[in-house]
């Protein structure tokens, strides 16, 4: 059974999502949840289901590549076998790319290469897409790189735009296919049926 | 009964499309085809339906500003309310956006704003796609304003990007759904259907 670890920085409901799936057939073990700050909703929800928490702060390393160099320390001490990123607002440095190529997963609340990259995160994403007037976003899973969002694509689901959607309302929508996606992805994953060629992903049925 | 002028510069299966949902439920005049240059597929299709056509080629008019002049006479001349792009692969200047404001649409083979500006036209699109790796891409129907498919964006649909696509089968299947969203938004657009308001385009159902 591969060991994953699930990144977060707010109220986790992808990394909850994850729990849910793996609780109706069980594809993996959810080893740690690592946390940006203590005090977010993630941390409850692992509690709540025997997962292991570990918090990596600015607050308690204010530099950056010291605390990924702690961070990368502690998933190998936990035989971590793939990096789930779900809602993690931290700016990654390359060497923790690095040292988990092609380990890493991301999922980013839009349809890659639309609505992404620097600045791009949360609800901004859907304001964003709200305000330019475009009639479908969704969401996007993929392997992590060193561009920001920018990593190969493993799979994607469009949402429509509706005339009177707002950002909280186009979220809405889309954290729904973003919570079958992640889990659908992640299983994917870790039963080896993901296969990576360069840009190109394939996912097996 | 609403004009329109559908200017084309190949095969024109889109200009195609319009013709037989206009003959299935009549929603417009088609009132003529302009070509960008003589010879091409669009122009037998014109004529096969009675459809005049005018061809405004580069080799008669090598001054693109003195071309859409003339191109503006003519489609007033023919009191065309409406233009649409339809495989349109000419620059369009400034002025003519000007002189048609809010009356031209063009459609395009991906889900703007991803693949879409200078350099993105045909085939190339598809390319760009199929090696990006991306999983969905689709077609927008849009306002045509002064930046290269930067207009105000009236309908899309998404179309999965498979695995094993080359850029030829991507665009096959692509094409059937720009064959129904087309005449579809120039229905709605005949209807006074469509209302634009800034960026947000809302179609009345």
């Amino acid at each position: 059974m591969k060991r994953i670890a699930v990144f977060a920085s707010g109220g986790g409901t992808d990394f909850q999502s994850i729990i849910d799936a793996n609780e109706r057939v069980r594809f993996c073990d959810i080893v740690c949840l690592i946390a940006s700050k203590s005090g977010i909703g993630a941390i409850d929800r692992a509690l709540k289901h025997n997962i292991s928490t570990a918090v990596f702060s600015k607050k308690d390393y204010p530099d950056l590549e010291e605390l990924y160099k702690k961070l990368t320390y502690y998933l190998n001490l936990n035989r971590v076998d793939y990096i789930v990123l779900a809602g993690w607002l931290k700016i990654i440095p390359e060497s923790f790319v690095k040292a988990f190529e092609d380990k890493i997963i991301n999922i980013h609340p839009s349809l890659i290469p639309a609505f992404c990259g620097e600045g791009y995160y949360g609800l901004k994403v859907h304001q964003a897409v709200v305000d330019s007037g475009v009639k479908i976003s969704g969401c996007t899973v993929h392997f992590v790189n060193e561009v920001p969002d920018g990593g190969a694509i493993i799979a994607q689901r469009a949402v429509e735009v509706k005339t009177d959607d707002t950002a909280e309302s186009l979220q809405s929508r889309i954290l729904a296919e973003e919570h079958k996606l992640l889990p659908y992805c992640v299983k994917k994953l870790c039963e080896g049926k993901i296969i990576k060629t360069g840009r190109k992903v394939a996912v097996i049925d």
